[in-house]
């Protein structure tokens, strides 16, 4: 065998990327004893570590239960109820949990990536490659697709073919890039600001997330574990990590999420990451082409401004992994047809919901008086109005359906 | 008597400006015997027959009939109950009546006017003078402003000595611009696009109000009475109502507004106006200055997306009026005091969601597949989330208080 004629092997599914949305498709098919391989560049070790969302709604984890993938979740998740909002040194806390009877869990997305490995590889016996380089995806339009790529290990060259390929390979990954030029349209938004994003090694400052409205810029508040908070700090975009030593980190924390003499402190502690991100959102339509399906963020970004993107992402993977078993089991092809419009709806719906959400964040710092002026009419509505409050929270806890 | 020693005479309240606000406020003096002359520029004549808003709240029109002022309309206005989304060539009827047991008014401002001149002045023996020039204020942060004016008929100067002026002369008139420099703030905001307004000889082609939501940009159908109709058009800032001959208007308004096989179609009619308006707003803040009270379009502009202008100057007069009179027969002043801010809660909130409401009508014309997108993300929930829907209502007819 030489070097272009890889080694050959057939599976029914390649997934590309084994992150929250390709991990549960993986899943889906195992329980379903469909044949399929994951791929993913990364260690395993490391995709266990990684820091990302953390926010899951309430029907995504009723989704992930059906399937038998929310055992470690439901055990360990922290049940929310609310979120509170400060600002001109006050606290307004929506108490969603009693207007709808609906919670949100926090579970940080790295623990559920190892739920997800450890129930897809030693439990549903699925085969995952990591650490693999130089994926390609070739024949998407044809009846028989194949993926190849480098083996971490050994450096040799493999090729799968297969019937379908996900590309659950996030942002930066090859799957969307393979789509011919002009197939699909991107639509994409950028809010003009950025988050320093932060770790910090120390227990949370209040029993939900916190939302700070104030001139200087947003910050937020959201637990992750008894030991760990995620802050954010609005920041100029482009902004760089190094002019927000940690004091001035603290300081700005402190006025931004003031609340008042009845407030918690902000306990502070060792800030592990600190990172700018770019708010900006993507969507690509079609999110399918011939035998690729798109699932996540390789289909759509959506800024971390309402905690979303997981959402989406597992959204996806539902509709997705069931639409597969449907046409591999039963020759059902409704699913896969019907895939791309059924998951953009949701996702356009979060995206409006984002940038709805963005301008009560950020309207107040934009030295702009009428902007400043709607935004608050904004917040204040949804303490004043009944109905405005319930058309928020349905948004803020995703629409409840049955996956 | 010199030219610079006007004919002098007291009064109570002078009011500038003889438009919804003014002559509200009018009224409501009159009724309760307090002395006020209203100063208007332009002729009796005219202000009976200028077009402008048709659109009047539930909550204002209970407000006009508890102050005596809504006999005429009662007996003539239409009340609607219902409003007409178009897009994709489809109709999306909102029946607001259903969802929430309230309605609108439709009731031309020109026909308001009257009612509202001929109730101050033929029976309430109210002082109006109009068809004055040269309106100045004086002194407004002393306890005894004066308003001076040249008499329209003699060309003489003459003076009014006061206690209150009530600033009611529109987004062009003297009392915005007689508060110091620095004293106010003013918020502004432009949309960027803007609207031909037109008035057909037509009858109404709808039972309701419809917004035409198209790539071409947005289109409005409103009644006005059963032989005139008001349309818009949107169309880029700047635009020359000379770009607009009838056969194009007519063209696009049946593009814009096609509502499918069982849709009326549009009745044409000569266009009597042809206007294009900017789409702006401002607001004022805060809308008194010692003796003065800024009402209606003086103080807050709002572009026509929503139909809140007139019934911001509804509200303002209630309550300006309402607090005038609790300082002048018994000397409480606290709804004076707290005029500008009780003003500006209903201001904001009408700002706001005439903004939400512009994203939803020009979103998509604006050749952005992103705001596309959320744009249809908007309307569709309208049509799917109860909740969503009943937010929208509550909104669009004007949060119910009592005035």
């Amino acid at each position: 065998m030489t070097t272009n004629s890889p080694s050959f092997q057939r599976t029914q599914v390649v997934i590309v990327g084994a992150g929250p949305a390709g991990l549960t498709v993986g899943n889906i098919l195992r329980a379903a004893s469909v044949d399929c391989v994951v791929l993913e560049t990364e260690s395993r070790a490391f995709i266990e570590r990684r820091p990302r969302a953390g926010v899951i709604e309430e029907w995504a984890v009723n989704g992930l239960r059906r399937r038998g993938l929310a055992d470690y979740l439901l055990a360990r998740a922290q049940r929310h109820t609310a979120c509170e909002f400060r600002f001109g040194g006050e606290r307004y806390r929506f108490s969603y949990g009693d207007l709808t009877g609906r919670h949100h869990w926090v579970y940080p997305q790295p623990l559920l990536v190892t739920d997800l490995v450890r129930e897809y590889v030693d439990v549903r016996g699925g085969d995952a490659r990591f650490s693999v380089r130089d994926v390609e995806l070739r024949d998407l339009d044809s009846g028989h697709p194949s993926v190849s790529y480098t083996c971490g290990d050994s450096g040799e060259r493999r090729m799968l073919a297969c019937d379908f390929v996900v590309g659950a390979d996030g942002a930066r990954g090859v799957s969307r890039a393979a789509m011919p030029p002009g197939h699909a349209r991107t639509a994409r938004h950028d809010y003009g600001v950025a988050w320093l994003a932060l770790l910090a090694e120390a227990p949370p400052s209040s029993d939900c997330v916190l939302f700070g409205v104030h001139e200087n810029g947003f910050a937020g508040h959201m637990a992750r574990s008894p030991e760990v908070t995620r802050y954010y700090l609005q920041c100029p975009s482009g902004d760089d990590p190094e002019n927000w030593p940690d004091d001035r980190i603290w300081s700005e924390l402190h006025v931004r999420l003031a609340g008042g003499a009845d407030a918690q402190a902000l306990t502070e502690g060792p800030l592990t990451e600190k990172r700018v991100l770019a708010l900006h959102d993507y969507v690509v339509e079609p999110m399918t082409y011939g035998r690729l399906f798109l699932a996540g963020d390789a289909a759509h970004l959506v800024a971390p401004i309402a905690a979303k993107g997981m959402n989406l992402a597992l959204h996806d993977a539902f509709l997705l992994g069931d639409a597969l078993v449907a046409y591999l089991d039963g020759g059902d092809g409704e699913g896969l047809d019907g895939y791309s419009q059924a998951c953009l709806r949701r996702v356009w719906d979060y995206q409006e919901f984002s940038q709805w959400l963005s301008e009560v964040y950020h309207g107040t710092s934009a030295k702009d008086p009428f902007r400043a002026g709607t935004t608050f009419a904004r917040l204040r509505r949804l303490f004043t109005s009944p109905v405005a409050a319930a058309a928020f929270a349905e948004q803020y806890l995703g629409t409840a359906e049955h996956y």
